[in-house]
Formats: structure tokens, sequence, C-alpha cells
């Protein structure tokens, strides 16, 4: 475990995000096709249950607890074979992601299933299992999708402790998926603004960083310049990066970046977003102060890396 | 067009890496399932084709040339139901990746079956050719590995413009992958070198950076920790990103960083890698000197992410 203290830097804009608290011993050189039976039969496991993008909670003296013995997660109907051996926490102690069949509204008063969101929006877990649950729900989210084989359509079988999964049939090996995504903050130096937008789907009010998936074939930089200059007709010129996240809707890897802008108008594709303007630095300021529910305009909660890439405009100049 | 000349740097490191120079107009926004068949009605549609991990170049009196007009493809028996139309040139002039099924074997004199890893090296196609090249070669990888549906087996079709595969079945929607990998260069700077490894696979005498794929719930940050020291065994404190590079073998996004080495004692996990060592600022100039091929130690060839990030580290101290 003690690489993850080597960081020495509690600033590192990566470790200040929501899902980024994961500290567990992955060993993912380490992943024999024992080794979930393995995990499995040490009486320290600790198991996250997922069904239908939420997660099983189960009601503690201080709020909840998203870690369950394996007795306590047989009450859920497990889906076992299709389990994944996360890593394991300090003590040798395994930690497992899996599946449940159990429907959620046939949980008992002290279980509740809450979608992934609202855990790290509510703070309903401590940052290192909101951490792990990421990794659990991203990698049952990509098992799920692909219990078939891609090539010939033949069952797929789990191997490795869940970290790969592979067809009988035609041989075909598969292995988890993670989607980059840039989301960036456009700022206008000249005029000492930012570009901040909203998509339909946004809660009322709110607005925040440009956002769109990098695009096979493409750098970083360039899908940071095409998805801003496609959704606002602005044009960016130098790139930096600055944080990324892990975000386990279904399985995305946030890659946060300012972009300096180089054109001012603003052209908006509204199959894509809503609205999008320029926001002062006072404006963005007074946004990032009210959340989403506040009657006014509002900015991503705390935790999201698109408040954060805004506050660090705010703070250091971008 | 107009939004990749915004840079205005060509100093950008992102820039001047291998498979970089793609500034196809790709309109990601404007897919409709009518896109391709419009395209390849255009007498401007050239096309890139793909078997078996092998681009088809024609000879050409200055070289090779990657694009072919859509008379010239059908020599190749194209399966144009699952090309993707990977963007727009200048002059509104459509760019196609298709695969063929002709046995490379079978190919007329005048035409090379060639991988697109010699490509790259030989230098074979002009730089934003070999980016275009890469995107259509990492899209048809994607969706030949996904002509079933990961969720029933059934049967998908491809959708706009090859940017999507819906089942009939059960409605599942696919989209491309792109598999983000850390690759980084470990600094000592106490004692001024840089931690270089091989992997049984590379050509013998090659040291290159340490990688690995970023793993679904982990920051880059927390990837480049975890896999220098799961290889290597030193651990990594601070970590700055430098670079991004479309790498297309298959589908995948080299992200470049350099890391503070905060231990030097070197640790190999010889499941991973064959040999890790420090090299001092000597060693690594003169390993850039040579390329593979030479008698003694070399390094990857310039347009590779780690000979960049070697470079940047003799050049500009990391």
């Amino acid at each position: 475990m003690t690489f993850f203290d080597a960081s020495g830097d509690s600033n590192e804009p990566s470790s200040r995000v929501a899902f980024a608290g994961n500290r567990l011993d992955r060993r993912s050189e380490h992943r024999g096709d024992d080794c979930l039976a393995e995990a499995l039969a040490s009486p320290l496991a600790r198991i996250f249950a997922f069904g239908d993008g939420r997660a099983f909670l189960r009601k503690a003296d201080d709020g909840f607890d998203a870690l369950h013995s394996l007795e306590e997660l047989h009450h859920f109907q497990p889906d076992l074979e299709n389990a994944v051996l996360l890593g394991f926490a300090e003590g040798e102690a395994p930690r497992i992601a899996a599946h449940v069949r159990l429907n959620p509204e046939e949980l008992p008063e002290s279980v509740k299933a809450i979608d992934h969101r609202s855990i790290y929006i509510q703070g309903l877990i401590k940052d290192d299992e909101l951490g792990q649950m990421a990794q659990g729900a991203s990698l049952i989210a990509w098992a799920r999708s692909h219990h078939h084989c891609g090539r010939c359509g033949g069952e797929t079988r789990s191997k490795a402790g869940g970290y790969r999964r592979e067809c009988p049939t035609c041989g075909h090996m598969l292995f988890p998926r993670t989607d980059p995504v840039v989301i960036m903050l456009a700022v206008d130096n000249e005029n000492d603004r930012c570009l901040l937008g909203r998509s339909p789907h946004f809660p009322p009010g709110m607005y925040s960083c440009l956002a769109g998936f990098l695009e096979p074939g493409e750098t970083i930089e360039d899908a940071v310049r095409r998805e801003t200059w496609e959704e606002s007709g602005i044009r960016i010129g130098r790139v930096r990066y600055h944080a990324s996240q892990p975000w386990p809707m279904p399985h995305t890897l946030m890659i946060g970046c300012y972009g300096e802008a180089v054109s001012t108008r603003i052209s908006i594709d509204q199959r894509e977003i809503e609205d999008c303007r320029w926001f002062s630095r006072a404006e963005a300021a007074q946004l990032l102060s009210r959340q989403t529910g506040a009657e006014d305009l509002s900015s991503p909660p705390p935790g999201a890396i698109a408040h954060h890439l805004i506050h660090g405009w705010l703070t250091h100049g971008g």
C-alpha cells in the first residue's frame, strides 16, 4: 500500500475530486484464475453489492455501510460467478464487487439501494470506500455488458478475478473498458472570463464546463479543441491538463483541462447544449457558492471535477 | 477546420508524436444514419483499407498512397456495410475507413499490406494521413470485435456513420472504445537519472519508459504510481502530465507523464518486465541517439511518446 503515500502532495488536484480516494492494493500483475475464490474464502472479505446502477447500503449507527460480509451478501442473491476482486485493504482484507439480483423493492428496511451519484453528493460513505465503489461499479457494469462475445456471440466466462473475460467458442479475450472524456474550462484571458454551458439534462439553472468523449485517433489537446469548437464555436489555443477523475457512470475517466480561448463569439450547437455563455470572475464565484437547488444559477457540487476547474481558475487564474 | 489552427503553438508536445497529425473535421454532433452512404456517393471520397491489422497501400511515384477511390477499393472486397466515416478533409472531401476481405497474399504487385507500426516507423505516408489512418484503424478494430451484442449475443448493426452499433434484438447501443494507457518516465532528481525498462517482447537491446493500462476507478496520477510500483518497486511522488498520443494497436490513448521517484531500489516484477535500471543523463542521451537495430542498447524511435519523454527530460530536466 505504501506507494499511495509517496505522493506527499495533498494538493495534487486529482486527489481532491470525488471517487479518487481508492487506496486498495490492486496487484494487477498477480490476478490468477483462483484469486477470486481465494478472496471469497477469507473471513476478512467485504463485498460491494450493485444492482441496476445502484449500490446496496446498510444503515449503520453513524450513517451507511457499503461493505457486506459474504453472509450478508447472500440475502441479495449475488452473482458470484461474475464477481470482481478489486484488491486488498490493509491487513490483507479482500474487497470484492458483485452484481445482485434482488429487486431493490424487496429490500429490508435496513438496506437502501442508492445511485452512485447520490451516494457521492450526499457523502454517505467514506472517501476511500467511495473510490473502491467506483472501481467496483465500473467493473460490474463492464462485465454485465460483456456476457457475450462481440466477435462470435458466444457466452463469455470471467477469468483473472473478473479482470478478463474469455470466449470459449472463439478464444476472444475481453478486458475492462474505461472511456476517456475531456472536460474543459475555456478561459478568455483578455476579458478575464470563462466559458460555461448547460445541457438539457442538467438540473434547472446549473452551468458547468463543456465536455465530451475523446475519440479514437485523437490527442487530449485536440479533443479539447474539437469539443469546445463543436459545442460552442469557440476556438481554443493552448491546452493545459489539470486533473483527472474516475467517474463510475458507467466507466469513465474524466480528463480535466484548461483551454486558452482565442475567439470570443459563441455559436451554440443546440443538438448538444441548451445554452453557453461567458462568466466574469465575480459571476463564476457567485455560481460556485450556490449549489444545485438554489433558485438562481448554480454549479456542479464540490467533488465534481468541473467545480475544481472553476475553483482553480478563480484561485490561480487558470 | 479552423479550430486546429488555433493552437498556435507548434511546441505542444502532443502535436509532435506519431499518429497525432489528424486534422479531419469530424463533425461528431452531426452523424446521421445516412452520412456514410452520402459520403460514399461523393466523387471526392477517399477510403483507407484495413485487413488483418494492416493497411493496404498503393505504390505511387513518390512513395505510397493509403487513400483509395471507391473504384480502387472494390478490388479488395470491402465490407462497406461496416465502414466508418472519419470526417472531411479540406474541400468537403470525405475520408472513410473500411475492412477489406481480400487476402493480402492475393494483392497485385502495386499494392502492399503493411502493419501500422511499420508504416509510421518507415515514414511511408504523410503525417496527417498517418493520423487519419490511426483513427480509421482503431474504429475498424472496434467494429470488428463488436459485430455481436455483449449483452444478448445478437448481431449488431452499424449506425451514425459507423460511430455507433445497435443491437436490434435487445436494443443495446455500443460506442467506440479507446483504452487509456499511462506511460511514464520516473526521474530520480537527486542523482539526475531516469528509470527505463524492457519487456520481453521488445527488440533486443531496446529500453523504454514503463507503461500500463489505466484501470477502472483510478486517476491518471494513481495509475502512474501503481504501474511504476508494481513493475519496478520504485515509489513515485509528484506526477506531471506531458503529452498524449493516439496509438492504433488497436485503439489506445497513450498518456505520457513524468514521475518524481522518491525511492531508488529497483525490485522487478519478472512477470511483466525483463529488466529495469537507472540511466544517467549521458547514458540516456546515448540511448536516444541509437535506434533499434544497433548492436548496443537502443530506445524507441522518434515519434514514440517514450522517445519524447526521454528527450524532454534531457532538454528541460523533466
